[in-house]
């Protein structure tokens, strides 16, 4: 073959392997060819891409570039702006690096599809731009870091699916209540790594974020904290516990590593059984029954102690609130019962139930103690007033008949002893041992009352404020009263 | 080889061959090794299936089944109700069959993709059950016969793709006020066999649904109203117009059937030049003014010739509906002018111009006619009791002074017959010729006046109206009025 030939044989090999490459390299939109271009609709899946095509029209939708080679979103994927782009669809690709300004051109993304690629890390702020992102598939990459900015920004975030990576560090900044997306309804963590929950900040969320909060197949440390939050919400059948509750296990701490269902825990870490606690409040407290409804914005309805259905205006002490809570000004404890709220949906009817328990005194305990201190000084200082009256400006009837009898000047100084708690005159044992039932500091322990107060009276004073309807707070204070007189060391 | 150890390799064999199919067969679903499951997703993609696989989980929510060799979606395709099913994803398969029950037990459904399949037919009530479907995918099929019930039911549908089919006639059940669904506001037909487009029902829909109107890329047959229709959209910068301006063509009636764009047919055919025309209304009309935005839903302030903003209750002749519209009562002349419409959403703002011309006379035509009926009956009664006054009641003066002069008698008869129009007597032919003038019915077409009736007045009368600046209206008015004196066939 004469080296013409050759080189023609050469160019023309090198020509055709050339042309056979053209279509899994980036290159211009060609809808004809390699894409199906449906209105706003660009679909390029499985066409064997490397890259993202230049030149898309910038009235496109919906992109679909699924089942391609493309391994990387740099920040000009796109050289012009997208703002009609709503979905973005980049799954089963081989990504593994997102430009940190990979969505400046795409802010109106609602829709973004990463899943199913190779992704190792989630770098800070990486998306910011997509204010307007509803649904983020992540799950089946290798995403090990999420930096805690990485989510910051998207607002509109209803659904992120994490699950099937090697995430370690459960991302709280998702579920704070500052940085929450206010109407995130779905985190899929499940098929991770995670070893630690944030039990208490997981307990404050309502439960239609629990009810899409999946955690199911990690590497939990098992415990009991742990059981009562997942049995909690077993007991509430949300979705994301009653759907994979099999699915939930941990690891239990002893050196041979075993894993347990958590749901078990009860039984293999003698973790008690969990069980729903009442609703505890005190007389006169404004307080706020939440209906925890396992969906969002569902039509509800309280129901009060006595089947009585709460409609509004009907009861000015009951207010429901925008969420649907229940708020009750000043309760009494003749409202404690069970309250109801009826929940509806187009989706889901739910009837919760919330007992509440008042207690018929006030939680302002140390406003009481103050109180009672003053009530001790102010009683206090009374009672030296009043014995220096009874002591100087009294007309003396012992000097001035001394003969009158002994028994009648005894009764009369015990009155007035048993009125006023005057110390006691060094009078022989005989009178002594008649005014030990009225004459406090006496023998105090013969007086010993409630709560080991000193109650000079004994049973005489409670019994009249039982007759008066007085409730365990006044008698309580009554108690101080008394104590005044008794516990006062005047010695004469 | 020993006959054992050949059977064993047959065994073998075929086992490893059944073992290699199961992931193409229809079989139950194994979330670890042929699907991806992501707490409510289940992703079944390119895994060579060729049915659906068995017992999918009830939580699913999303089903991707895109990418294998499904051929038909049987009636029991899912063996129990699938209640949380809002996406089912089957593109990029072989769809050739849909059961009238395929969707039976996916009531929930709000995305169905059965785009880039080998679907031939939409049977009656296909879709029927999915009410709460809002995005229907059925671009690149072979669909060429769509059933006048096929997208019955689908009252929740907002988008429907079907670009790249066989569609021969336009489903204008899907733009009808009846049967059109309430929110739809893309319907792609691009790229299909459609000849002949429903122009007035297509003009008659609001801005924001020819919006997503795709009917580029057809076999349209080009005429001038054709042209009038998209010159209006593409002068409204709609989407469907603007972005796909190349695209509109159509096909030349002629013998070699030219391929033309449309937006070209004002030179080719000589279509007159678009233009909006103004708005013309009557004295005294309520009428209503749409604000006729590409956008749904967009917040809308009117401003009035004169630049007023209208403020709500700043006057009362105005009102602004709840789609936007602006409604005024009882119009004047001097209220005509440009009426300014500002539209404002999150993604577009835009501003229309309504020219409003008033004529200063009402429109109430009908009731003229009946009152000129009435008129012309009692002035027809009215001549009739004056004749009969004027023969039996007058005076007989010919009897009783016959010696009088014959010119002035003519001329006395010659009076009342144009005062009352009587009928000719016997007399001469001389008497008769100067009659001529005066008495109806003897040479009617010597008095052919306006729209062919008789007008004995000739064209004194209209001087005399024209003067009095009377409309037209008045002016047909009188003339039936005179023609009762003329017309009226009384033969004494």
């Amino acid at each position: 073959m004469p080296p013409s030939n050759k080189w023609c044989v050469r160019w023309a090999v090198c020509l055709s392997f050339v042309l056979a490459l053209i279509p899994w390299t980036r290159g211009s939109l060609n809808c004809h060819k390699m894409c199906i271009c449906a209105s706003n609709i660009v679909s390029c899946s499985k066409v064997n891409l490397t890259g993202v095509p230049n030149d898309l029209p910038n009235y496109t939708s919906v992109l679909d570039l699924s089942f391609n080679n493309i391994s990387g979103l740099r920040a000009q994927w796109t050289k012009h702006k997208l703002p009609n782009l709503h979905n973005l669809l980049l799954s089963h690709n081989r990504l593994n690096f997102l430009s940190s300004e990979a969505f400046v051109f795409v802010k109106q993304l609602r829709y973004l599809d990463l899943s199913s690629n190779l992704l190792r890390q989630l770098d800070e702020f990486i998306f910011e731009p997509l204010v307007h992102l509803e649904v983020l598939l992540l799950y089946n990459n290798h995403i090990s870091q999420i930096d805690r900015t990485a989510f910051s920004g998207l607002n509109s975030l209803q659904k992120l699916y994490l699950s099937q990576n090697l995430v370690v560090r459960f991302p709280s900044e998702l579920i704070k209540d500052k940085s929450r997306p206010e109407r995130m309804s779905l985190l899929d963590l499940s098929s991770n790594r995670i070893k630690v929950l944030p039990i208490a900040d997981l307990q404050a969320l309502s439960a239609w974020v629990k009810d899409g909060m999946y955690l199911h197949n990690n590497t939990l440390i098992c415990d009991c904290e742990l059981y009562s939050l997942m049995a909690h919400w077993y007991i509430r059948r949300l979705n994301s516990a009653v759907d994979f509750k099999d699915d939930h296990t941990c690891v239990h701490p002893s050196p041979e590593k075993r894993v347990l269902r958590v749901y078990d825990l009860n039984t293999h870490m003698n973790c008690s059984t969990f069980k729903e606690t009442d609703e505890e409040f005190y007389l006169d407290q404004t307080i706020s029954l939440r209906c925890d409804t396992r969906h969002r914005d569902m039509s509800k309805t309280w129901m009060l102690p006595g089947n009585i259905i709460l409609t509004p205006g009907n009861n000015h002490s009951y207010n429901v609130d925008k969420d649907g809570s229940l708020k009750i000004t000043s309760i009494k404890p003749e409202e404690s019962g069970v309250y109801t709220c009826f929940a509806v949906s187009e989706y889901l009817n739910e009837t919760l139930y919330v007992v509440v328990k008042v207690h018929n005194f006030t939680l302002n305990g140390n406003n009481d103690s103050l109180n009672t201190a003053y009530t001790t000084l102010v009683g206090c200082l009374a009672s030296v007033v009043l014995v220096l009256i009874y002591l100087y400006l009294t007309p003396c009837r012992c000097f001035c008949c001394p003969d009158q009898g002994k028994s009648k000047n005894l009764q009369e100084d015990s009155i007035h002893s048993s009125m006023l708690s005057v110390t006691p005159t060094h009078e022989d044992m005989a009178t002594k041992a008649e005014l030990n039932r009225h004459v406090a500091f006496i023998d105090p322990k013969d007086l010993q009352g409630q709560n080991g107060k000193v109650n000079p009276n004994g049973e005489e004073e409670v019994d009249e404020e039982a007759m008066q309807g007085k409730g365990k707070r006044k008698k309580s204070v009554a108690d101080s009263i008394s104590s005044v007189f008794s516990d006062t060391p005047i010695v004469v």
